[in-house]
């Protein structure tokens, strides 16, 4: 797993981890019941203290993105199938209304916005999803 | 202006102050040259810190959402033209990469993901905005 990471970004280290494995299931960049490193390993990798790790684990096991085995480490979930529940429906309205507004006033018309979105899902892998 | 402050939410307040005044410039319920409360007064308005709101003011200036006069304190930027910039277009990018991911992988559609996009964008307004 190739992680970038920006120390001089104004997006926290943890949340740029994070968003890249879930980038990564969706691409196929990393396979449902691969492994990842342990936190420790990680934190090593890029040279952060494994708390920042720690909490990019954590919140990808309670979101459903990876398993914890005591013995065989993090894998991201062979069985993934995260549900499509009200609460995330409402907090994807909330920040599309975001970034929709400040979009528009940018300048960024509806059809560049689809355009960018277009791009991105035709990137994202259907197999062995369902 | 009506502001919903949620206290619980995982979103800090002053971020989602300034992404209602952001929405409300594009809705049109904030109109360019309107008056904002000073820093002093929507502190406690709304009951937090002045320094909360310091911050708000301060990055929407930063950005030209607003200007501030030391008389007449702080208004919408009447003259609002925001740039269309290299890096706000890579930022929208990177943003729409993560929200896509997550929402693909959780089963919402290109399909209804342009209809959430479609929804906002109709309710903003181009009057007097060129």
């Amino acid at each position: 797993m190739l992680l970038q990471i920006e120390f001089e970004s104004d997006i926290p280290i943890y949340l740029q981890i994070k968003n890249q494995i879930i980038r990564g299931i969706a691409t196929g960049s990393l396979r449902l019941g691969e492994d990842l490193p342990s936190v420790r390993q990680l934190a090593s990798d890029i040279g952060i203290n494994f708390h920042t790790v720690n909490k990019v684990y954590t919140q990808l096991r309670q979101e459903g993105w990876v398993v914890v085995h005591r013995k065989s480490g993090v894998m991201i979930n062979p069985e993934l199938k995260v549900e499509k529940n009200t609460d995330y429906i409402a907090s994807l309205e909330d920040s599309l209304s975001n970034i929709t507004a400040e979009a528009f006033l940018r300048g960024v018309t509806k059809e560049a916005f689809f355009h960018i979105v277009e791009k991105h899902y035709a990137g994202y892998i259907k197999e062995g999803r369902e």
